[in-house]
């Protein structure tokens, strides 16, 4: 039944050869790997206001001049990633680029703070897709964290279906959106420039000096509108699944990327800016500019469907990096070896269950408030930045290439940039950020601990090819065989282990002198052939004695080299209930014996006719 | 680890020898076994009253003649019981007098109604107790749930650690909360003669004609003031553990308990009356009663804590008689056979962790409320009431000792009002106990599906001893050996398998052939002397290419009457984590082929060295 429930959610299992990577042409692209990027257009600019307006709404004009900060903050990261990938055409994710040219450490510094990262990314987008939502249907508001949990449910089904085939399906919401919001802002534009729409509140003039803005709260609301720089990266991980020249197509489309969301970005900025728009916690801006500009009309609606979407696909952006990342750490033996293994649709479907299952997680734990998560996330975006445009330091000044100053100093600029950056959240958000400097060197010490215990057992269990296998004398294997009474069962068990040495020894465990007595009779009567053994359990416990004679057994044919096996019975009942009306203690007793001793258990089905 | 938590709570595990039945006398006896029936003035006449009021409080006056019908009812129930304990010396439950004389299905009626009643006893009684604690404490009110829950799971406790030993403890609580009930009922009659104490309402006088009240209103409030007399089988039950002459003293200690809970009830309902207190929801009748005649003092606080104690106790009567009762019907095939497992404590632990969760799902469904639950369990009292009522009339029908007529009689009065008023609840009550008609016709089923399956098991299971073991041919049995690569766990699977059989083919899963092919190079290379046969799973799925392989090799072995064997290894990490960083899917393939065949499988472990 569970097999016919999971082939209606995520379809049948399909072959290992039907694998087959569709290549991607640079409209596509740009639609599956910008989602990310171009969705933080959603929320980004608003995280600056809420900064400002801490101040007053007349600071709110402050949000032009550090737009501009993030607008070249961009350029230079589009710059330098676009070297990345030329250098890296097989797709130089930052765990790569660090490990090639930084070292190990550094390499699982980008990679765990990256794996978490994504985890926010779902988390943060799915709330924020959720935010969009509840924005437009108010009935909905209480109930935001479980239709964000049922969203991410949604995402994890699709992926394991396999999402990456339906390309194409996934890019008409991304243009849509932008289409949405070329819209917007146009009619933005047309509105303020003939004034026939009136401001939700006066705007301040540019340039109006307003009391309380220092140079902190500046920094600080700079490195709020950075988390719209998040997702920058997809384009240089994804290189292989370009169509050829595939560097050159990346390189084209991340270039594209960069200049919509430069102007998506500069739009939403001004417009908020000239309509006096303020962050409130009940609608989000970019559903009050859309309010303010048409009313509550169709095309309203459409623009909040358009930015759920979005930002439900940037969710999808760490669908499709988190386990291929997972499975490229548990390769090199730093993450648990199943998100290796390829699921019934050919995905790493470990990997989207834990993406999914943490990701859940973070909103039941922050009831899908996750706006105090994007300085984290934001964060955890920058650390990999930072260590990749240093790996590729590194790596001009080791290769020197023609022309390789030029490159190096885009990549030295670069990470210049970010690391300013990093600075900037540490120095002006660190009440949110602090738990990056936790979990980030936790998570490096697990990936070693995990490395570790991997290159302890690939050494335990490496055997030398030319040695033959040991000979042991077949006579020396002792079978005991513990027995409860005289069934059929008991009979089938005896017989399996008489089949398999003439060293066969019946062991009952019983509480009283009289149980003894009486199964010692039976026995006698029965005429097996076969020793019977019987312990006195003092506790009524069957390991105990049990545990104690394998014990004596054990040391007798240690000397020989023979090896001692236990056989159990197993029942197999016709209805599902009925095997709650069997004490089910013979799996306790076999897992208790298999861990304390070195023997084997051999277990006998024994099936039930009704 | 577990284990010494178990040890901190429960205490070391007893030995079988260590138990010991202590007789009690009747000063004790009379403590332990009347909790149940004592406990009922806390909330009895309150029940009374809850339906009084819906009419006005110049109706409460009715109290008073209705409690004079329970206890004429006591009076009945008290001398039918007597001779109960006299017929059945060896603790004549109801389930037992019921089976006997009326059959198994009577038997099990009675059984089931019991089992379901001692389970609302505990919910009902520790949701009582919990009240008289936040009536005193109103801080605690809105934490009823959690407090009730605490104070399960601590009864729980106390039964598996073996609370029946120390009954000289238990039986403090019970006469502190007589001495405590004695004292309220000797200051309410001195303050009602005196005139000192004001009461909280004026009373209306005995006999005012009140408007709406008719016979319905008033066989309800009879009904409802029945619950008081759960408990009162609680003696006819018990009587081995009474001190030599047994009969005697249980039937001395059933009067002594009659007397003083006729006492308590009838001052009980006449002071509530007396004083014009009315029931409501925040306070208990009983704490009213406390603080009119003494005031909010140390006395008061003292009397809440006695009703507490009482209540809990009571709840304990619960975890005396269902263990005892589940094993009883567990030991006829009627119940789960876990049932008659004795734990560490030489208690039925299976039956009091039963009891223990099950009355806890009741609190936490009922949210603490268990009010309603109360004519429930009270009908749920009344049915094996009737039906012991009524095997003893057909005993003595049958038995005819010397003055049977006196004794039938009894015994039919006895039946004949216990028939009454089970009528007297479905007709006036039906909207609370409709449960019951739905419940118990339900548990019988299921009783009796158990027992089929038991009997079913036993005939499938039985054998003949006279006939000798089958004989099979040791060189025919096959022992496949899956391989995932050439390892010392393999290694050590195959020199088990090549000591049990010379008939040992190792086999091999691939997802491709490239893999196959590279596995069958290196084996070659090993050159053990055992086939290697290597299987492509095109669904990178093991159990279906392992499951059909494995027919095959039955089907030839099925012929020569042999056994097919398949060798699996089980890792044992040293770390717990480390665990997890295996695949754990050998087990699932383990469960999977045991399930569809019957082979057998061998379990070697592995157990790593760091």
């Amino acid at each position: 039944m569970w097999s016919k429930i999971k082939r209606l959610l995520i379809g049948r299992p399909l072959k290992s050869n039907e694998a087959h990577n569709q290549k991607l042409n640079k409209l596509k692209a740009l639609a599956v790997l910008s989602s990310d990027a171009l969705s933080s257009v959603a929320y980004g600019p608003e995280q600056i206001l809420i900064v400002l307006i801490a101040v007053g709404s007349s600071a709110l004009w402050y949000s032009l001049p550090i737009s501009l900060g993030v607008l070249v903050l961009l350029a230079a990261l589009v710059l330098s990633y676009r070297q990345i990938i030329f250098a890296y055409p097989q797709g130089g994710g930052a765990y790569m680029v660090a490990k090639e040219n930084l070292g190990a450490n550094f390499g699982l510094t980008a990679g765990g703070a990256l794996l978490v990262d994504y985890i926010l990314t779902v988390a943060v987008s799915v709330s924020a897709g959720t935010d969009a939502i509840t924005s437009a249907f108010p009935a909905l508001h209480t109930h935001n964290v479980l239709v964000a949990v049922i969203i991410v449910v949604m995402i994890t089904l699709l992926n394991l279906r396999g999402l990456t085939d339906s390309a194409t399906l996934l890019s008409y919401p991304v243009y849509f959106f932008v289409l949405m919001m070329f819209l917007v802002i146009g009619a933005g534009i047309f509105g303020a420039a003939t004034g026939q729409v009136a401001p939700v509140h006066p705007h301040t003039a540019i340039g109006t000096p307003v009391m309380g803005v220092g140079l902190f709260l500046l920094l600080r609301a700079f490195s709020s509108g950075c988390s719209a720089l998040t997702g920058v990266e997809a384009m240089s991980n994804a290189v292989p699944s370009f169509k050829d020249p595939a560097p050159e197509n990346a390189a084209k489309t991340l270039l594209m990327m960069g200049a919509i969301l430069a102007v998506l970005l500069s739009g939403m900025v001004f417009l908020s800016y000239w309509y006096g728009i303020h962050p409130i916690s009940s609608q989000t801006v970019l559903s009050q500019l859309g309010e303010t500009l048409f009313g509550r009309n169709a095309f309203y609606y459409l623009l909040q469907i358009s930015t759920a979407l979005i930002l439900v696909l940037a969710a999808n952006t760490g669908y499709s990096a988190f386990p291929l990342l997972a499975f490229n750490m548990a390769r090199d033996k730093y993450m648990p070896r199943p998100f290796t293994v390829k699921g019934d649709r050919l995905g790493y479907s470990n990997g989207i269950l834990t993406l999914g299952a943490l990701s859940i997680l973070l909103i039941i734990i922050f009831r899908g408030k996750t706006e105090n998560l994007i300085p984290l996330y934001a964060v955890g975006v920058f650390i990999p930045f930072s260590l990749s445009q240093t790996g590729m330091i590194v790596h001009w000044l080791r290769q020197r290439p023609k022309g390789w100053m030029g490159k190096l100093v885009t990549n030295l600029i670069g990470a210049i940039i970010c690391y300013m950056i990093l600075m900037i959240f540490f120095l002006t958000k660190f009440e949110q950020v602090w738990p990056v400097i936790i979990f980030v060197p936790l998570v490096v010490v697990m990936f070693h601990k995990i490395h570790q215990h991997y290159l302890q057992v690939a050494e335990q269990l490496r055997i030398d090819l030319s040695v033959p296998l040991r000979s042991v004398n077949t006579t020396d294997n002792v079978i005991i065989v513990p027995v409860a009474g005289i069934t059929k069962v008991v009979e089938q068990s005896l017989t399996y282990a008489r089949s398999l040495s003439d060293n066969v020894v019946a062991v009952y465990v019983g509480n009283s002198p009289e149980a003894i007595e009486k199964m010692e009779k039976e026995w006698a009567e029965w005429n097996t052939g076969i020793r019977l053994v019987t312990l006195h359990s003092l506790y009524r416990s069957i390991v105990g004695p049990l545990d104690k004679f394998i014990n004596t057994i054990k040391w007798k044919a240690d000397k020989t080299g023979a090896t001692v096996t236990v056989v159990f019975p197993q029942f197999y009942t016709k209805k599902w209930w009925h095997s709650l009306l069997h004490n089910q203690s013979g799996l306790l007793i076999k897992a208790a014996l298999l861990k304390h001793q070195n023997i084997v258990i051999a277990t006998v089905p024994y099936h039930f006719k009704k």
